[in-house]
């Protein structure tokens, strides 16, 4: 493999909230997503989520309690946790899950991306 | 678990080549290190091994070619292939591996460092 500059990856696209798979370790996968507004409750029911702040500010809503996230920040949702990302101003994310992981979880909705699109 | 800001984690410590664990996600784990000089060859059998440049400049070796990476550059080294990391100056990253990974593979030497040490 070549190595991977994260910028120069994210300006390959522009459309919000689909991860665009940028590299795997074994069977997990390295994402990029721009985010912008809000996204929809869900969980991940087998699985723990990173996410790491590249460029901006996000913040993930729990149920109880809302987590804000700037650059250089990261945070790993744990598996089943209900969670809803968002983001006032564009945010550019890295995220980090096993291969075969859909965004909105058991939600298929709007939102939900199409699985291992690769940049 | 709290949100974790990879520089102000990289302030509190400063010894080099010994990765400090600050997120688990399922069984892998995030780890900083320092790193400077040369470290030595080896591989990991059994799993891939992601490096992230956090701020500075490293070199990966590898028996036929050179990788450079820098700030916000990532690379995966797969697992089995000989590697040696090296940096002229100080350079901070981050390593992505599963838990119980040891930084010098099966090589034990002066630079194999205590495991699942976190800060």
């Amino acid at each position: 493999m070549s190595k991977i500059n994260l910028r120069e990856k994210l300006e390959k696209f522009s459309d919000h909230w689909s991860p665009k798979v940028i590299a795997e370790m074994n069977d997990y996968q390295f994402k990029l997503v721009k985010i912008e507004g809000e996204f929809v409750w869900h969980n991940h029911t087998d699985t723990d989520e990173t996410f790491i702040v590249i460029e901006g500010e996000m913040k993930i809503e729990f149920e109880d309690n809302t987590v804000v996230l700037k650059e250089g920040e990261m945070y790993v949702v744990p598996k089943g946790v209900e969670h809803k990302p968002y983001a006032e101003e564009e945010c550019k994310i890295m995220i980090i899950e096993p291969r075969g992981v859909v965004n909105t979880g058991d939600i298929e909705g709007d939102l939900t991306a199409s699985n291992d699109v690769w940049i």
